[in-house]
C-alpha cells in the first residue's frame, strides 16, 4: 500500500496529475515561463526515501547542466535594442517603450564580452548540488573516493564543473579529482547525428509550429505599450519576433540576481507568458522531445551519452571502489537523454499540442544547473546492485518494473536501456525518413 | 655584508654567473632543450628569506602559466610522421627511422581529439604550485581569504585554475574563490598588439635568425642515422625542418610522463640538443625578449597585464582584506612580463645572438606552469607595504632599489613600472617602426 502511494507521488511530481495546471505554476511563480532560463530550484528538505536494509550507495552518475547564463547569441541583446533605438529615433516610443529601451540597453551593455557566459548566480548554483549530493550521499565521498568530472568544451561548463568539484575537496580534502574538457569526448558529451536532426526539416513540423504560433502569439497589446504609431509597427517591426526577442531577454534576467534588479516582466501580462511558454515548451518537445512530429527520434540524440553512462557504470560496479562520474553539459542533451531515460514519465507521446502544457513541462527538466543523477547501491551479502534516479534531485520512476520503488534493481534497468539503444539503432538507420 | 651575498645569489639565479654555462646545464638535464617545454621544476626545499619584522603576507597577486600538454598545432604530430611514412613506403628507412616512425605514429595516435590539452602531468603541477604557495604563505590564505581567479578562454589554462583552486578549498574549505575565463579579460590575460608584433617582420630579424640558424642547425647526422639514401632526402625531404618537428615532439614528450614511457631523445647528440634549443633561445629572446633586434619593444606586450597587477595591488592593498588575485595564461605572456619586469636580470640586452645562451636562458622562464608570484606583506605599525617577488617560486631581484632585498617597498616598485609603462605609451606610439 505505501509502496503505490509512493509510486503517485513520484509520477505526479512531473505527470498532470500534480495539483496545479501549467498556467496556475506560471501565473504562481513567473519565471517559470523563462522555460530553459528558469533558475535552478533548490528542492526543499524532504526525506529522500531510504535504501533498503543493507545498502549502501557507492557510486554516483550524473549529466548536468551548466549554471544561469548570458544568452549565448551574439545579437539576442542588442537586436532587440536596436528596433527600439530606430523607434525612439523616429520619436515613435511610449515612455514605457523607453524605458524597456534604457533596461535593454544596460543588459546589453552589461553582456558585451560575456555572450553565453556564467553569471555569478550560474556560479554558485552547482557548489550547492554538490554539497547536497556529498551530504546525502556521504559513503560515495567517503576517504579517497575518485570523482571523474569531465565537461564539455563550452567555459560555462567548464566553470560549472569546477564550482562542483571545488566544493567537494572542500567537504573531503582527501578526495582525487580528474577533471577533463576535451574534443575526445564530445561524441557522447554534446553529440549532433546529422540523420536524427534533419527530421526537424520535416512539413509537418513546421507546420503545426506555425499554427500553434498563430493561436498563442499575439503580441498587439504589447506594441501598444510599447511604440505611439500603430502604423509605425506594421511598416517597419515584425512584432511576434521582437515580442520574442524581449521576451528571451526577460526570462533570462533571472539569471543575473546578483548583478542587477532589472525585471522585465512587468511589462508582460501573466496570460502572454503563458501563452509564449507555450510555443517555447512545444518547441522542445517537438526538436528534443518524444514528439511524433519528430517521428519519436529526437531523444536518440543521446544514444551515445546514455550508453557512456551504462558503460562506465558497468566498470565502477566491477570494480569494488567508490566515487561518481560526473558530466557537465547542455540543457539540449539533457532533456532528451531525460525523455530517453522516460524519467519520471517524461518520455510521454502527446499527439496534440495543444495537450501539451498540462502533461509536460521543459521548466522541470532544463532550469540552469538541472542534473540527473543515478545512484548505485550495494549489499555487502548480496550481488544484487540497486539504482535511485534524481531529476533535478527529485526521486522520479524509471520506466521498468521493480518491487522497491524509488530504487530498481541494475541489472533490470541496463537490460532495458540496451535494448532500447539496439532497437532503434537496427531500425532508424535502416530507413529513409524524410 | 649579508644583502650584497644575497643580492649576488639572487641574480645568480638566472644570469650568467651560475656555476653551470648553458650547455653544461642541458647536457646534465637534456630536457631543458625542451624550452617551453620543459616540465616544472619543483624547487628545492630551500628557505624562503624571511620578512622583516613586524611584517606578515596578506596578498599575492600571479600571472601563471598552464600545466604540461598535448603540442598545439593540429599538425605537429602528424608533419613528421607523414614524412617518414612515405619514405618508408619508398624503402628508405633504417630500422631506427622505422623506429621512430612507430614512436611518432604512437603520439600521433595519443594526440587525437587533445591538440593542445592538458596532460595528467600538466594536472598536477599547479596542486603543488598551490600547496606550497599555501604552506609558504598561510597567513594570505587562511579564514574567509577571497581569491579572485582569471583564465584565458584557452581550456589547458581553466584546468589549471581548477587544480589550484581545488588544491586551495582541500586545505582551507573557508576560503571563497571566484572563478572566471572570459573574453571580458583578454585585453590583459592575452594580448596582442599589432604595432608591436609588426616588429617581428624587420628585415634584420629575418637575417639574424637565418644566420643563426646556418650555423647551429646541423641535420646531416640525424638524417644518415634515419634514412638508408643520402640523394632521397636531398631530393624529397626538408632536412632543417624535419629535425625541428622531431625535436619539437622529442622535446615535449616529457609532457607525457604519465602516459607513456616513449622518449625520442636518444636520436639526438646532446651537442645537436644543444644547438636545436640555442635557435629556440634565440626565438623567444627576440619574438618576446629584450632583443634590440624588436627594438626592445615585445615585452610590452604585457603592458595591460602588468597595469592590471599594479591597479589591482592598489586596490587589495587599501581594502584591508587578505587573498589572491591568480591569473592564468600561456609562456607567451609570462615571459614578456618576466622581462618587462625585470625580474632577476631578464630584462638584459644582449646584442650578438651568440653571446645569448650563457647570459638569458629560456627555460629558466617559460616552463611548463611556471610562474610569477607577487607577495605583498603589511606591518600593523606601519604604512609601508613590502613586495617580493618570486619567478617559479625563486626569490628574484626587482629593478628597483632597495635596503632590504628580497623584499622591495611597494612604492618604490609601483612608481618605477607605471613610469616605465608611461615612458614607453608616450614614446613608441608617436612614431612609425618599420
Amino acid at each position: 500500500m505505501k509502496k503505490s502511494v509512493l509510486l503517485i507521488l513520484l509520477l505526479s511530481f512531473v505527470l498532470g496529475l500534480s495539483a496545479q495546471t501549467a498556467k496556475e505554476e506560471i501565473f504562481a511563480d513567473v519565471y517559470r515561463s523563462g522555460s530553459n532560463y528558469y533558475a535552478y530550484q533548490i528542492p526543499e528538505e524532504t526525506s529522500l526515501t531510504a535504501a533498503p536494509a543493507g545498502y549502501k550507495p557507492f557510486y554516483i552518475s550524473t549529466y548536468q547542466r551548466h549554471g544561469s547564463r548570458f544568452l549565448t547569441g551574439k545579437n539576442d541583446y542588442s537586436t532587440p535594442l536596436n528596433t527600439l533605438q530606430e523607434a525612439d529615433k523616429a520619436g515613435k516610443l511610449t515612455p514605457l517603450g523607453r524605458k524597456v529601451m534604457a533596461d535593454l540597453d544596460s543588459l546589453n551593455c552589461m553582456s558585451r564580452g560575456r555572450i553565453g557566459e556564467l553569471t555569478p548566480l550560474g556560479a554558485i548554483q552547482h557548489t550547492g548540488v554538490a554539497k547536497r549530493m556529498f551530504t546525502n550521499f556521504p559513503d560515495v565521498f567517503e576517504g579517497k573516493a575518485l570523482i571523474d568530472a569531465r565537461s564539455t568544451i563550452v567555459i560555462r561548463c567548464i566553470l560549472s564543473m569546477m564550482d562542483e568539484c571545488m566544493q567537494f575537496k572542500a567537504m573531503n580534502p582527501e578526495i582525487e579529482v580528474k577533471n577533463d574538457a576535451s574534443m575526445h569526448d564530445m561524441y557522447y558529451m554534446n553529440y549532433d547525428d546529422s540523420d536524427i536532426l534533419k527530421l526537424r526539416e520535416l512539413p509537418q513540423v513546421k507546420a503545426a509550429i506555425k499554427k500553434f504560433e498563430k493561436n498563442h502569439v499575439h503580441p498587439e497589446r504589447l506594441m501598444s505599450s510599447l511604440f505611439t504609431d500603430h502604423a509605425y509597427v506594421k511598416q517597419n517591426i515584425n512584432a511576434d519576433q521582437l515580442m520574442e526577442k524581449i521576451f528571451r531577454v526577460t526570462g533570462n534576467m533571472q539569471s543575473h540576481k546578483y548583478q542587477t534588479t532589472l525585471n522585465l516582466y512587468p511589462i508582460f501580462t501573466r496570460q502572454e507568458c503563458y501563452d509564449l511558454w507555450c510555443g517555447n515548451n512545444l518547441y522542445w518537445y517537438i526538436n528534443y522531445g518524444p514528439s511524433p512530429l519528430t517521428k519519436g527520434a529526437m531523444p536518440y540524440l543521446e544514444s551515445n551519452l546514455l550508453k557512456n553512462i551504462l558503460d562506465t557504470a558497468d566498470t565502477c560496479v566491477v570494480s569494488r571502489s567508490h566515487g561518481a562520474t560526473l558530466r557537465f553539459g547542455h540543457d539540449s542533451c539533457i532533456l532528451p537523454l531525460a525523455v530517453l531515460m522516460d524519467l519520471g514519465g517524461f518520455g510521454k507521446v502527446i499527439n496534440n499540442p495543444e495537450d501539451l502544457a498540462d502533461q509536460w513541462r521543459n521548466y522541470k527538466i532544463i532550469m540552469m544547473a538541472s542534473n540527473i543523477q543515478l545512484i548505485f547501491y550495494r549489499n555487502p551479502e548480496s550481488n544484487d546492485i540497486l539504482v535511485k534516479a534524481l531529476l533535478n534531485e527529485h526521486e522520479v520512476s524509471m520506466p521498468v518494473k521493480t518491487d522497491i520503488a524509488p530504487y530498481y534493481h541494475w541489472k533490470d534497468v541496463e537490460a532495458y536501456y540496451r535494448q532500447k539503444l539496439a532497437t532503434f539503432k537496427k531500425t532508424f538507420y535502416s530507413k529513409s525518413h524524410i
